[in-house]
């Protein structure tokens, strides 16, 4: 997982060496330097700068002949807001990490389990709940349908998990849904994958900060009132802890899963117990009159909102590196270790809302009322309700590893946009961590933090990368037909085949409840990313080197050569244009530099009228008018547009030159001052832009504080 | 009132012939150029561009020599969005103006005398108001000391406009506050009338805005819930009208004048006339309780409040160049029948109000009160509150002419950003306009649109100007002692002491009421035009040429020259230096551009990882190693910071140096691709631009729309 480049081939290479061996006539003897860039050859001890911070020269530690290695201070930017805003930073993430400080940890299975398996087993804090809040429109009648449904469910993570299980075997190095789909079925169906994963990852953020936020809720009811608070609150905790790269020991992260687990055992066990105690006698749900019928609608929609509990259960693929050897042995193991407590706690939840009789209610999750009952006011309930919205951060911060190092995937495939390939000095991809930080939160406002409207949006985007993936395998193994590869197959087949039918049942019943937007979205991110590889291919084709001889037809200038494939000294034929606009030292300067360049140049001046045309001439003249003049009147009083057409003009003339522009311009040292300057050179640059050919020179002046003597700086 | 640039002194024009006598023999005979800069030889006809426009060459018509001229379509930016908003401003504001279409008309005194008395005399429709609204808080028997009050401010009005008079005659070309007080009491004064002003046209604008509503809803009640839509939409109207730079003939600016007065004058007529019927027996107001006591703070009030019909005196003064001449005699009768129009309208309502017994109601004006019974539900009713509405929104107009052209003087004289000299594409101060508009428009939104709160902030900025200003006359007449100078002296020294008067007066009881704001905002504004003098004086001296002896105090090395001061070829001494992340063809490109210039140059490379600086050097070797490379190696993968650090520590050890960035950059076609890019050729520019003595070149490559063979295009 790094960003490095890919590898060079050998056309490449024949490009470079054809380039180069044109290059060798032109570059005879011209190594010599006025300095040692090196910084070795100093001609007098540093002194420290203004700050009493280091002197530049010594923030450099040479390494090879020609190889310095920048120390942790050159990171630091000189300007005094650049430094105030680093330092802001390193307060909050912490100091800058080396790159060497990479390591790849191992995990034994037991550290591994609960780790991955946080996003999973905190599914059960809502799913049950999600089930039976649709159940309920049906009246308290249809509640009994609760446990057939789970029934189906528990079969279906069952077939789900042992779909997953051949997948491990066969991508022993990580078997992310993109990869696999992209890898069997084509590149849009990975593409497909991906964004649906995108959005799971989005709405596991959003629907276990919200489910958390319940949780501490329905113990500490005062709270209501700050849901929207604590939410984003939450999140925001998230976005520092990931951009700070917390690679805490493994084994901190497993306690809040292993309490989680022992904290519903205690209430399964009591609960049950408690049942056992009354004959296993259902307690009558309260009387609620339906506002809907019972229909097969009701029941499949109960369906996918219980389906939800099952997300998360692809996270063991993604993870199969981080096992001890055998790898994915190991992660096979755990992942029948996750599933086994995931269906013993959703089937003994489900079972014990049975028996309690509990139904949701608007200000207490079904979990807590479960726990109300078994340990009524007890230290126990307390441990059960924070155990729950621990786990649930938890599985949020899953969301907050696997999101950004999916877009690094994407993005090393050209699929979205380079910035997600940078790594930043915390060693983690900030920018993936604060795009879903701020989408996650978006999410979480725009819903109101409630977790049943958040839950319909969840299932559609987990189980077409479940489906995309699970069909990748199918087409993998026949393909392949190795070892068993018709037991895999089958395996992997229905489980594609029942995701597939969640997935489109999900779409259906859910869509006009809020599916519609994932519906929506997926195809919108397939087109965006597919637009994102066609851009990057124009621009690696537009940029790839090409043997000279294709660049450039003949030496005649008859065939006129685009001065943007010059790729040679000998190629590059020049005009210089310098844009005056009064003889001040800022403008006399930029014409010694044009003039001590060599090249062919002159001087453009742009007047709004025929007076100041002739107050310029004077001064012209006065200096000696040892170049070329072209005045330019504009009697609209623009400056800009003109100039930008006159160069494009001289284009026309002449498309062989490169013109350089070489514009004088100000530099103040305070943004403050900006204000006061109209920055033509700004906007003169960015009119320049985009006329191919034309290179753009910028000679600062800069303006100091107070008025001193100039000859007085050295 | 050009943005003409000052003349160039002689000392100017000598340094320019000393430095450009060091010119002479670096530049001779390099005259020659490989194309025509008057693009008169073309090597072909010129095609149409893409859209069948014109194409670049056709948009400039040769004129002298070495001139041109853009013609209108030269105006025009390439780019589609460019094109896309010149062409909405045009839809708008019309097409632009010549520079040659710039008239001076001047003025007949009967058509100026409505034109520069609109501020003026629709200030009677909110000042007898004003003054009344303060009197009623002590109860129906304060009433009555309106007259007493009026009487006093007739006095005022008399004193101060006979005060004007004797400024007319000393200023024959224009006698506004900020010149006449900064002429004669120094620039701070000027400075202290300037931010008056310029608070008094910011609210005249506010008050005849709010005032003009009034007006509207008392006539029409059912529009009252829309005041805070129909007054921003005034300004934006007026805000519209100004940037359009409408230049509409006098006479239509003199109807609405005329209207009003003639609409007053029926009023006065009818209405005295019904009170004589009754034998001047004075209405009896109706019974109010009193809230505040009688005493001297609430005369002191109301008086401020009534003074409040004095802005807009000062609007002749300004512009004395637009009558016919004898300028200055025509300017003061002018303003005589002003002030005689003031008085008899002001007197006249007064005494009106006091007959009729009109209170102060909050849904209709006062003068919509003596309308409505002295004409009940008539057409001349209507005629006088759309007469009234008219003229309030004249008298904002006026603001919008006077606020731009001081804030033009004052970035004259260095005190004001500069972009306030510059005159828009229809002869506009359109910099002005806009800060005028948004100003008004956000105080008027501030106060909810109530003219009776924005009344008291009015007094202090007007008052200050007028008392600077007449103080500044006083100065004058001693100084001067011409003929009549004593009468003169007395008269200005009575109308500065009666304007002090009322400032203090307003600044003290009205301090609290909202005056505190203007009290405010008048020290910080001429805090700010001192430093941005100063800022521009630092400027000035910094870009001032000097001879070149003192510039390089010796040709030799030893004394190392601030590069920054080179203002001959000879004394720049170059070193380039080519930052490169890959060698593409854009990086080649830039090397090659940099080697074609035949100064020194080296390669800079910045790896985050060994493995990455290794990737590069293989590039670097197959392509030949042709010049001298030196590798950085970020193992905190920052890149920008480090590479502004290395510059600098070149910089130490080589002072002398022009280093020269040359940055290879990619131009997409559509803004959307940016967000895909790093711009990693942005930031460094950014970062490198504080750094004395480099210089910052950008290679462009254009990214076409599609991958073309690149041979194809020509």
């Amino acid at each position: 997982l790094s960003a490095q480049p890919p590898p060079i081939t050998e056309d490449e290479l024949d490009a470079l060496r054809q380039v180069g061996r044109k290059w060798a006539t032109a570059m005879d003897g011209r190594r010599r330097l006025p300095l040692d860039p090196t910084l070795r050859r100093r001609p007098e001890p540093p002194r420290p700068s203004r700050f009493g911070r280091f002197a530049p020269v010594e923030m450099f530690r040479p390494e090879a002949p020609d190889e310095l290695v920048a120390t942790e201070s050159a990171v630091v930017p000189e300007s005094s807001l650049g430094r105030a805003l680093t330092g802001l930073r390193r307060v909050i993430l912490g100091p800058p990490l080396d790159s060497a400080a990479v390591v790849h940890e191992r995990m034994r299975k037991l550290v591994a389990l609960p780790v991955l398996s946080a996003d999973l087993l905190s599914s059960v804090a809502y799913g049950p709940e999600a089930m039976l809040g649709v159940l309920v429109l049906g009246g308290s009648a249809a509640l009994g349908l609760s446990l057939p449904i789970a029934a189906v469910l528990v079969a279906l993570m069952i077939a789900v998990g042992v779909s997953y299980r051949q997948t491990l075997r066969a991508y022993p190095h990580g078997a992310g849904s993109y990869i696999v789909a992209g890898d069997n079925l084509g590149a849009r169906s990975g593409l497909a994958a991906a964004a649906g994963l995108m959005m799971d990852y989005v709405l596991t953020v959003s629907v276990s900060v919200s489910a958390g936020t319940d949780a501490i809720t329905s113990a500490l009811p005062m709270l209501h009132p700050w849901v929207r608070v604590i939410g984003p609150g939450m999140i925001l905790v998230l976005l520092a802890g990931n951009l700070r790269g917390v690679r805490a020991a493994g084994n901190l992260f497993a306690a809040p899963t292993y309490a989680f687990v022992l904290a519903i055992a205690l209430l399964l066990a009591f609960g049950i117990g408690q049942a056992g105690a009354r004959g296993f006698v259902a307690v009558p749900p309260p009387p609620i009159p339906a506002t809907e019928g019972i229909g097969i609608l009701l029941v499949l929609r109960a369906f996918t909102s219980g389906a939800s509990s099952m997300t998360g259960i692809e996270a063991v693929s993604n993870a199969v590196p981080v096992f001890q050897p055998v790898e994915w042995r190991n992660a096979r193991t755990t992942l029948t270790w996750m599933i086994s407590l995931l269906v013993v706690m959703f089937a003994g939840l489900t079972m014990l809302i049975h028996f309690d009789g509990v139904v949701p209610r608007p200000n207490q999750t079904v979990l807590s009322q479960l726990a109300h009952r078994t340990f009524p006011g007890g230290p126990v309930y307390g441990f059960i309700q924070a155990s729950t919205a621990l786990i649930l951060l938890f599985a949020a911060n899953t969301a907050f590893n696997d999101f950004p190092r999916l877009l690094f995937y994407l993005a090393r495939d050209r699929y979205a946009p380079r910035g997600f390939l940078r790594i930043g000095d915390r060693l983690a991809f900030s920018n993936g961590i604060i795009v879903l930080g701020v989408v996650a939160a978006v999410i979480f406002v725009a819903f109101g933090g409630r977790t049943e409207s958040l839950v319909p949006l969840y299932a559609v985007g987990v189980f077409l990368a479940f489906t995309l993936s699970q069909a990748g395998m199918v087409v993998h193994w026949w393909r392949r037909r190795g070892a068993r590869w018709a037991h895999s197959l089958v395996l992997n087949a229905l489980g594609a085949l029942l995701s597939a039918l969640v997935l489109v049942t999900a779409a259906v019943t859910k869509f006009t409840g809020g599916a519609w937007v994932v519906v929506l979205a997926i195809p919108l991110l397939i087109l965006m990313a597919s637009r994102i590889r066609r851009h990057y291919d124009i621009v690696h084709a537009a940029l790839s080197v090409r043997p000279v001889s294709a660049v450039l037809p003949a030496p005649s200038r008859a065939a006129v050569t685009d001065p943007e494939h010059a790729a040679t000294p000998q190629q590059v034929r020049h005009l210089i244009v310098v844009p005056v606009v009064r003889l001040d030292l800022g403008a006399l300067r930029a014409l010694a530099y044009a003039a001590s360049l060599g090249q062919p140049l002159f001087a453009v001046h742009i007047s709004t009228e025929e007076q100041e045309a002739q107050w310029f001439r004077q001064q012209w003249d006065a200096w000696g008018d040892h170049l070329r003049l072209e005045i330019i009147v504009s009697p609209y009083r623009a400056v800009v547009a003109p100039l930008a057409h006159y160069l494009k003009a001289l284009r026309t003339l002449r498309p062989d030159l490169t013109l350089t522009v070489i514009l004088p311009e100000i530099v103040v040292r305070h943004w403050w001052h900006q204000a006061l300057h109209t920055h033509t050179a700004l906007r003169l640059r960015r009119a320049f832009r985009p006329i191919p050919s034309v290179v753009i020179t910028s000679v600062p002046i800069h303006v100091p504080d107070s008025a001193v003597q100039p000859s007085g700086r050295a």
